[in-house]
């Protein structure tokens, strides 16, 4: 075993920390323990936060009290409370009293009260700022006793004596000037903070915006608080957009696809079973029409293009919604103009389909031209409808506090399957005087 | 006019350029040409770069070759090829005539050669690199030389007497060490580069696994060629994440919601025509069994069941997939291990949906035992191949070179509501023996 630990100690010594966690994830439990055990407690520390999800949450869930808090004396606080999220409180609470860094426990302590998904909960405390009164020289001692705390500087913050953030210096010009320069005459007072309170998912539309590696956070009154950095900002990102894209398909649990077959399972019926009752009520509703389409057995052909086409139309509508609320743009067209282009794009679109319809169901399937209307005019009324349907459902749901992607998937499906049968069978109805 | 000028000027002074194009955006072209030629010329390339794309298109194409590469000389290399990659081979030569800065001009032309959507269309040629052979008095010189044309500097890179990239020393690392250290004393040789030819995408997906703000391009011999940061990257995975949510709904350009009726028109109505075709298909389909549903009407009450549980499982079963892809696993489950899985997932569910709707059909609507099983087993079925179908598409699709998540859309659902219907009609027609 002794060798083990050696072999394992010298092999890793020059790899990434983000291959070794790869490595890590494919291994058991057991074995991941004692990789972990065997190396520097700096460097266990740094894998543990790049594990997968999923391999760091039995790990955590696998180490002693004590174990945890020296691999968490080693990492940068937002790190730090990631990890510590994951317990129950009370275990969270015997971890932080084996904590022996006073500064950082008190730092984690503060950052553990912000919401995980706010700009409290993603910056970290390690960060180098500087008063405005100092110099150049000044500020490079700080530099020097801050070296080892923080990983990465990018700027500096500068602040005044009430610490409220005045403006940032990039590192490069503390190089260039000269040493007795005071910081006051160096700083760029143009400078994007974010409050502790904004959403993660603003953060990073506000760093992708003004191209920001980093962004310093201010609490309400103004005093500098915090740091993100952007590599935070990109997990978010990919978390975010998975997110959307498994709502928007009725996926509703985060699974991918090397869970478990119960996850998966699980994470996929919900919608499947909402989709079949919905499926089950568009039955009971064509059980009405049983006459008619006895006496004209072609209106059941043409039941799957109408509700395909409902469906299709409403996804789209909805989609474009849903990427301009993630857009947030500052110039935001009003409601009425949304609607009134919907609508005019909704007409555009139903006159070609319905056309192309009304030609094939008439020329090539040989139907009489009343019930080519009936098809052709219920097509049309159903883009036109499931468009309102899509562009509205996703707004709703923002109001209320939703996330709106989920109204690009099954939801609008499920109910657009309704609307449409509804609007075909009541123009049949009508038309044919069934 | 002397007095607008002196006004946008001093009103936008203090102003960030991102919010500065986010006004322009919002002006006619006339206005906002007239405050992009108030502006400096550094503040304008600025703006320039920062505007919404189709603005952005719009003034490039209404300036003036030798007004655009006034501007294009202020901007880095990778920003200036994106600008000149919008203009014709023509309109660009010319511009590239009038560029005044003779390096600046090369370096343009070097990365005009890459392919856009690759590292190297990605990179910008301004960087810092050191010699290792370099104490740190000479790097810190090379960085005065080069602080006016590289924005944000983060590390410094190092290479060889060959131009091989060697490793990176953080900025911090020279402000800290003494000026006779020798570089070679300094630098960190764990270092990740990516290659020139390597796709947008799969950058940004080592930036993010390796927490980099900025990461070094290679060409095939391992010379230092480039550098990307992370602000293109935040773009990139922004306009990659529209482009596959638009793919899975059926959007066949990139088109936002504040575009004109006519480009959102167009976007739409190619997939809505394709599941338009799906859905007559679908009728003449359903015309064979004309005799059967006139016997058994009931079969058309459960058609949008049978086909909007297909399109459902479907997409759940693509957008897995699609995300495994994206995330390009260094470990990934074999195909037949994924395959099995799918299989296991589907039995599943489909058991639970299958019972669900047979006691549904026979006791809530009356139905006929045998009738039931109909339903049942046909949706059994259903969710069987539509899992197949929607894990196999993307799969398909990625290995020949077309985007995958093309798959979770109106392509699946249109392939699945077909090869709903045929399951569903032949079950009938063995077990009602029609």
């Amino acid at each position: 075993e002794g060798e083990d630990v050696a072999f394992i100690k010298s092999s890793m010594e020059d790899a990434i920390m983000a291959d070794i966690a790869a490595i890590l994830d494919e291994l058991d439990m057991e074995e991941a323990l004692f990789v972990l055990r065997a190396l520097d407690t700096a460097v266990a520390a740094d894998i543990l936060i790049e594990l997968d999800e999923d391999t760091q949450y039995r790990v955590i869930k696998a180490m002693e009290p004590s174990e945890l808090a020296i691999l968490i004396d080693q990492m940068e606080s937002d790190d730090a409370v990631d990890v510590l999220n994951q317990l129950l409180v009370k275990d969270r609470e015997e971890v932080i009293g084996y904590l022996e860094k006073k500064e950082k426990t008190l730092h984690i302590m503060e950052l553990l009260r912000y919401d995980d998904d706010s700009a409290g909960g993603l910056m970290a405390k390690e960060f180098i700022k500087a008063n405005q009164n100092w110099t150049v020289v000044q500020t490079i001692e700080e530099i020097r006793r801050q070296a080892e705390n923080v990983d990465k500087i990018y700027s500096i913050y500068v602040v005044d004596n009430k610490e409220k953030l005045m403006g940032r210096v990039a590192l490069k010009k503390i190089i260039l000037a000269a040493s007795n320069t005071k910081i006051a005459d160096l700083y760029d007072e143009n400078i994007v903070s974010v409050p502790t309170h904004m959403d993660g998912e603003e953060v990073a539309e506000v760093m992708r915006r003004y191209d920001l590696e980093a962004v310093p956070v201010v609490n309400v009154k103004n005093k500098l608080v915090g740091r993100i950095t952007v590599d935070d900002i990109l997990d978010l990102i990919r978390e975010q957009a998975e997110e959307d894209m498994q709502a928007m398909t009725g996926i509703s649990d985060d699974v991918e696809e090397s869970d478990s077959v119960y996850r998966l399972s699980k994470a996929r019926l919900p919608w499947l079973l909402i989709g079949m009752v919905g499926g089950l009520l568009g039955a009971g509703f064509i059980g009405f029409f049983e006459e008619g389409i006895s006496a004209v057995t072609a209106l059941a052909f043409f039941i799957p293009l109408i509700t395909a086409t409902g469906g299709n139309v409403g996804i789209q509508s909805s989609t474009l919604v849903v990427q301009s609320l993630a857009a947030k743009s500052v110039f935001e067209e009003s409601l009425t103009k949304r609607f009134v282009k919907v609508l005019v794009v909704a007409v555009l679109n139903g006159l070609v389909l319905a056309t192309f319809v009304l030609i094939t169901v008439v020329f090539f399937y040989g139907q009489p031209l009343k019930f080519g209307l009936v098809v052709a005019i219920a097509l049309f009324s159903v883009v036109l409808l499931a468009s309102f349907m899509g562009t509205l459902t996703p707004i709703v749901l923002d109001k209320i506090g939703i996330n709106p992607a989920m109204a690009s998937g099954p939801f609008i499906t499920t109910a657009n399957d309704l609307l449409g049968l509804a609007v075909y069978f009541s123009v049949a109805m009508l038309l044919l005087k069934l």
